[in-house]
């Protein structure tokens, strides 16, 4: 078996959100899409590790925001490489709630759905959540983040918590590169950090000393050379 | 609810196939993704109506053909379009079998997986099928077909049958341009049909008595103006 047969397979990149009682998180995932039309049904898969699965179990709802190809890193870092056992993934961000108080993002993403937790399937490390749509709504218009585009153009990483996470996707080393320790973002000085107001062709040694992980926000004394 | 919201969740374009003892058949589906990574599991979402569905449920396998960009849109057409009831969907397809006796199309497709079902998951239209991949390999690089570029670059149209179809999405009438009746695919002179040798530019009453709808094999008196 050649496991990058896999990586052909095209994806999205979303903020899937839940809320128990007045508390509120999300999560990247690229897993969301609609399998059925009458009802109208979508399905995310979650890893059960992740406080987002805790809350779907608990309030049987999600919100599925679609991230737009504009979205910088950081919005990507914010929700899919730091816990909301440890942060307030919101902070920072613009949201809304839906009328029955599950949040989606406005901030770079294109549109909204939500949905009732209809069946839950056990999938190993995941758990798959089949929901009936019962609210959607277009945001702006604008090109989708693909998976791919992520990965290539914006030379995004992946959390190990991902259903695609693989050992032979992370980034190869290459001198003068920079690679994050936290989440694995490389820091290529050709390209720069545009997200962060980084030049292309600044070396990672003349990055300012504040310069955080555009994906993560780890500081600069968590790289290293690649 | 505006059903456009759902548009904007990123797809791509696969040949769903399977066996029943030593007949095989295939369709398109643009819902296979993975969803955990131990084990490696795939899910593809069928239409029950569809032969693909009772073979799947017969042989408790399937196969995931990734549709290259490349693809012209007869592969589509072929798989898409026409019922493994009426047709032999593999006539002048290039394809192998797996050790299970599995089909993967090798014509335009860049990677291929193989996998044993492990669930299937009742969800109105169409059942989930929640499957082990037990085979994988790359057949060629390329970029994969997304289903947007698909509908928007290759101008295909959507079966009834497919999870995301919505009559929203058909094509708008535009004077000049001429519809399938068969798929609902629109011939615009302006753009031709490079696939089938048509220069764009060529009016719909110039094309070959001979042209056929690339999409799904009408002929020309199985269009309208739109």
């Amino acid at each position: 078996m050649n496991e990058k047969a896999l990586f052909k397979l095209t994806y999205g990149v979303h903020v899937i959100t839940s809320k128990k009682g007045d508390r509120i998180n999300g999560q990247i995932a690229n897993t969301a899409i609609q399998i059925a039309y009458d009802p109208i049904t979508v399905t995310v898969s979650i890893n059960k590790n992740n406080l987002t699965h805790a809350y779907i179990k608990d309030s049987r709802t999600f919100a599925v925001s679609v991230v737009g190809q504009d979205a910088p890193l950081s919005l990507i870092g914010q929700f899919g490489f730091k816990s909301g056992r440890d942060v307030d993934k919101f902070e920072g961000i613009n949201y809304k709630l839906t009328p029955n108080g599950v949040p989606y993002v406005t901030d770079y993403t294109l549109s909204y759905m939500e949905a009732e937790v209809l069946q839950e399937v056990d999938a190993g490390t995941h758990t798959i959540f089949i929901g009936k749509v019962i609210g959607a709504e277009v945001l702006q218009e604008g090109t989708p983040m693909t998976y791919a585009y992520y990965h290539e153009i914006k030379r995004g990483s992946v959390p190990k918590t991902a259903p695609t996470y693989s050992a032979l996707k992370e980034p190869k080393p290459v001198s003068e590169k920079y690679v994050c320790s936290v989440c694995g973002y490389t820091y290529d000085p050709e390209l720069g950090d545009p997200d962060g107001g980084i030049a292309p062709g600044t070396a990672f040694a003349d990055l300012p000393e504040d310069w955080v992980c555009p994906v993560c926000g780890a500081g600069k004394g968590d790289f290293e050379k690649a």
